[in-house]
């Protein structure tokens, strides 16, 4: 109803206007069965040097997202507010309870925090925490980065990306970020259902927003910690609060311009991967097969690929739905 | 009390001794509030050309690992019996229950396959399928490869392995098994907690045994699915069932010489890995990073290696608990 | 909010407008912890043959109801495109997650589709499904024969039925479908609540309509199945679908006119039923005796009957909870 | 290892020895995380009057079968002292705990009791009452009938039966028993798989046995539960206990002579049945159709009749499985 | 939508206009997947004598919350219409699905009924019930008693309480009642949080309300207890509905003046108490110390009084989380 | 079946046989689906200081009870090895799985450890830990202490106890020790069903010992704490390990002489206790009432005191299960 206007219950435990290292929590009231006066405390940093522009960067907005957490418990530790000018909020874990049970959506109300924006003041835990993003921290800031991976169901090339806005110097500063993050991947993206999601909702309020996909299976590497380490220092030194020389390598750009570049399974079953990441692929080649989990003396599905390309991202487990993507296949614009 | 000398109730629904490819099941008799008469239904392939050694294959033993059962389905699929002298009998799913539920032990029982041996005709579901390979398929066996990864929770560098054995001639066909296996690297093991597992039963048999480590993560990928089926076929060839040239590559031995190998998380929390699997390591250098959960402003706990060598298997989950094994370095011998 | 002006995310692989039959599935993208790309596919067959009048026949819209199922699968198989005039769009399992639970309501959202309509482009997955059919599907239909039995918790004689509406004309219309379903039984109901119903929805489009209860218990006979299939095919020819014969046979009507048909349980135990399905009772017949489930020596609660008539539909399982209904009473009018 | 010679703990609140009836418990103490000094509360009925046989009568045996609870708690409430001689144990919820869940297996410990006999007296909760009957109760016994039912996945002919026994006599005594029951059905039984079953332990301690299934699906019939009443008191009069006149009605002989009465599914779906209870078949006749469940456009899965005869067991959920028992077939004697 | 002006579906079973005692129940329809025409039935008590004012007194609330339905189903056992002048109407287990569970919220739809407000017609279980009284009962009231304890998770000094209130005349009047409870303790409250809370929802329609905490950890003792039920009596004397003499004894008036009261946990751990409810400390006094529940050999967390006063609320069991209330400190006004 | 011969695969992480303070675990290996090579790491500290008797202190034997726990954390941290003669081991999570999750019984096998002994090297890992104490602690240990409390579900006096036994001068050492505890409470037990006991175990070690019952409902007060304290270092100055003087208080004896100090409910409902813990009761006194839990209107059962005596223990949650244990009255014997 008025949901929407009603204040945060929300309580940061750090100040976001002073000066210097401040580690805390937002506070969000939690009663339940197991505490009736709880709390669900997510970590927060904010670092802060004088005036001079806003970073937010954010972790765990699917909680089986591993790159962003790392890169961001560095970040908070390392970085001196001597180093910098302006501010950076870093919020490691931004779907706590999602990070704390390793899993994709919520452990507290299921809800999938990237697909809750703009929340609601009186809504459930999730609702609760994309309401004061929302609210409080977006409009703080003036570059937005939010770190996603494969979570545990998909593995991807990794990559940094923007969007296709409307507003043209919106979207350039944005390819501006994602250039300066430099993963070894980079990708224009055009959402096609963007409902609920915080991409949006950054986008919305006209700041600068750099996304990624650094890796997946709910695991991380050194390599991968490494690159979205990198990435996000490469921002904030673009973004003027770094006083550093950023560090460039060279990044091949993607593109997945079609409907073609996905691959759903049409039946259940044990994939036999034929390809792997990051290997080229001709339309027609056998992307996978699909056995049965029930039985052998059966011929496999076979998918095959729908276009040239190279293999950008994979279902991760070992069994498959009918429905679920099997592969993407990308292009390779430079 | 006398469990072990009751018939099991498993009932094949192929037959063991006929020439040619038979697919079918291992009924075992399943009564539970879901069915009161119902079955757990392990799929098998019998494929026979006359008189010859018989190898036996299996998957899936642990439910979360899936190089062994795609290599299982794959020869199933492809091995006709005009190309073989003897048997082949193929179980790609062995722990089925745990195979559908993809995880390591039964979703019916909740018990580690591996690790309830020699079974009981009278037990649970996990304890009968142990006892009808007890007695009834590895009896039928001259050569037994078994395969595992390392599942959802760990990653390992892919290699096969044999067991130090007190039989000199017995160890001696394994490790010749092992090379024909001729995975990227091998090794030598020395069991210290081999009490219940299907190693220790087939080899009680005095039977050539082969076991893998292939990968891990609860997913496979084309190289690692390519290893498992190549090796297959290699011990087929090697033990005169195949007819064929077998396929040698070069092999990395192994060594895991002693406990300071294993590296143990001494807290919970997040992992930043700064080493990669096959990667060389030097005793101190710094392994991974375990942040912590739950708050930002507080120093990582360090874990490092304790040994030179190279890093052989790892925690695969971003999130770990104390206790859990973090890394396992390994020396290098050829 | 605006919820309901959004275009539903389900896409359809089928074809509504080309001549012959295509089978294929509604694909309602489905983000989970389970599958972070993933899809829950809806089956769908689509047979069409020119212009002409199009019946939709649906099944499944509570999981545990199998009359429905059994026969859009018949029909769905047997019925070629030449045979008919117009078009027959068959969703066999309307609420796919719940059939595949064999639950009464969805296993991934807990909704029941009955009470979902007109649902939500941007809800959970019942609401998504609800939205589909109400701005998609019906809208096509000029015919909707909506499948219900008693599920797992209750049992029915079979019967068709048609609401009392307000618009005289449609109301006729839909007695006259449900006179050509020709049940064993036949049946107007008024009904109490209707809010959310997909009843309520079709109707609401001024549709002719049909729904029925065909039995119950979680199960089907032979019998029971086949008064599915031959009540639709009626159908089909009452609607100018398919050209052949309405096959005839005597059907009763009945009437529950009041509350006092209802007879609900005022104590938990354990049921002796004293009369079984189509028996007829007076006024004062034991019903059924509730039996304490903890103890013996206690007199059991005495159900009887509260008026005159034929027992239509009865509590299902064994044992039975304060306010449950235990018994309905229907009187015959014909 | 000795635990077989542990007293039970298991307390009786009634006298076994004292004429009269008398109402009460089989107290069975459950320490617990809800309750650290709870008990398993089964409910027991004991009319004595003087010298005479023995009966020991049970229900529940299986958690989610109702015939012989409702039998049993009508027996319990009519039956007076002074209508017999000698002594009725009458122990309606056998397995209490699968009886309040309303399960084939116990809610406790996920145990089925009749595959856990001889039981121990310091094992789980199934383990002790299944220690309690052998010891305890069943040698006190001259002729014990337990009832069983399909329960909620198998529908049955309502017969009782008697199995073919080593000793002679025994036998013909069963069978006078199961005749005097007089049930619609009479049955000779060979159990393939009889270890651990409550029949077994019984007909061990060389009692008269008599056995049933009178329907199924998790519910029971005004018929059915009255069969089972009438079993009950034919079955006291037989032994001499209650003093009237067997009422007798017709029953028909079967036998279930081969493997090839049972019927298996080959794959899961739903089931069109195609013959229901009681129906007669020729060998090849279809039994039931086996739809996909999860697609349409796909030809079933027939189940055709292996013997002639008439259908007497189903399975009972509109769903299936592969392996589940689809159809028993069973040959008419008389 | 315009759900809040739906009519409710909850049925009172008994009258509220008619002289006399009357027990029955609010029914409320609950289709779901264990009873398709299921009903969760709320006990109440009505007892009428003529017209005058009308006390509604509720207790269970929240589920795990004992002292309210005791003195409930005293009071409704020992109150004679003749004793009364004008209604009480007695609702002891307000969230009766949360009161079968002992739990805070409702297992039914995991909501806590006091942020449940204004509730709704078409919404979940609990929105009903909130609804029902928001729109049924409460207008009919003149004063309403809604009793609280600590539940599981939380324990309190034994306390009456009122809120302060804009309307000057309708606050003196909760006083007033407060007063006429005469907990051992009395306390002015201002509510930070009042959303959806029923005692907002009371106070907005300008009645008398009066709620209390009166224990916790679940349990209720003989002396919780008989204040309850004495501070009813009390309450409905001081409404003029008993014709007795209020029983007076003194009372402690605590305040909650600041956020300094509330002491929150911010460490996961063991709880050492080192203050008993009731006791006396001063600021800096060591309230508790929490040790960590994974090793040894850690120093503790010791949480320190903020401010001067007395123990009125603890964390009841005994591990805790980091952001749970660990101890309030009230100050002692008289 | 000759499990318990084999060694325990649990491997301690301190030394037992070096002085000073060592903090560490007992590492049980505990392969799971969540980590394959993971363990159940038991925090233990063991301080010595030369020879001298050897003191085996445990808490949460069940998981729920706290006051043991406390109080091993705080002597753990207190006591320097320099002040003792001999050596300390203490446990204070026995049953660390257990303790994690805030259950009696083990949250990873559903064991009570309690009835675990003497447990086997191969079992699960309750059994585990229950064979590590039988065969590697308990031999090590001259005196032994084990703290419980009531747990969730039941409230005790204070007291510490020991068994009647049949070696005299083994029980005269453990009521001295008792004594040295000096509780408010004292009692002599004679345990009737003490298989698989801790304490039975000890016992037949021939070591003396101590055990308590010190609170419950799943918390401890500041009291209670203090009471576990002051008792265990009393147990340690009168063993000659710590060099004190004990510090002695009165201390009231009590006795359970027979089954009629055990007061058992008699059907499920919600508790109105009518008497407190320690308040004295005269036989034919009423103790509790037992109202409906899902009606009013029905007059409560009424549990009346079988003996004089004092309530020495109770159920504690609100609710309470047909047998139940309500209450214990003891004897007072000084």
């Amino acid at each position: 109803m008025t949901g929407e206007r009603l204040k945060s219950p929300i309580v940061p435990t750090v100040p976001f206007d002073r000066d210097g290292k401040h580690h805390g929590f937002l506070r969000l009231p939690y009663s339940r069965n197991e505490s009736a006066w709880g709390a669900i405390m997510i970590p927060i940093t904010v670092i802060r040097n004088g005036d001079g522009p806003t970073a937010l960067l954010t972790g765990a907005n699917h909680g089986d997202e591993y790159e962003g957490p790392i890169a961001l418990q560095v970040l908070s530790h390392e970085i001196a507010p001597d180093e910098i000018r302006g501010r950076i909020i870093i919020v490691p874990y931004m779907n706590y309870p999602a990070f704390r049970s390793a899993t994709r959506v919520s452990s507290v109300d299921g809800m999938n925090l990237n697909r809750s924006f703009p929340g609601r003041a009186d809504g459930s835990a999730t609702q609760k925490i994309a309401h004061f993003f929302e609210e409080v921290l977006v409009p703080m800031a003036d570059v937005v980065l939010d770190y996603h991976s494969g979570g545990k169901t998909l593995d991807f090339l990794p990559f940094a990306c923007a969007h296709h806005l409307e507003a043209q110097g919106q979207q350039e500063a944005c390819v501006a970020a994602v250039r300066a993050f430099n993963a070894p991947f980079s990708l224009m993206l055009r959402e096609i259902d963007a409902v609920g999601m915080y991409d949006t909702s950054v986008e919305a309020h006209g700041k600068v927003f750099v996304t990624t996909e650094l890796g997946g299976g709910g695991t991380a590497t050194a390599r991968s910690a490494q690159i979205a380490i990198r990435g996000a220092r490469n921002v904030l030194i673009h973004a003027g609060i770094l006083d550093e020389e950023i560090d460039v390598a060279p990044s091949v750009m993607l593109d997945m311009p079609g409907d073609d570049c996905y691959h759903f399974a049409t039946t259940e079953g044990l994939i036999q991967p034929m390809v792997d990441l990051g290997e080229t692929v001709r339309r027609g080649d056998l992307l996978a097969r699909v056995w049965p989990a029930d039985q052998t003396g059966v011929a496999p599905h076979d998918c095959t690929a729908q276009r040239d390309g190279l293999l950008a991202a994979r279902h991760f487990p070992g069994l498959i739905q009918m429905g679920d993507c099997l592969a993407v296949v990308a292009s390779v614009l430079e």
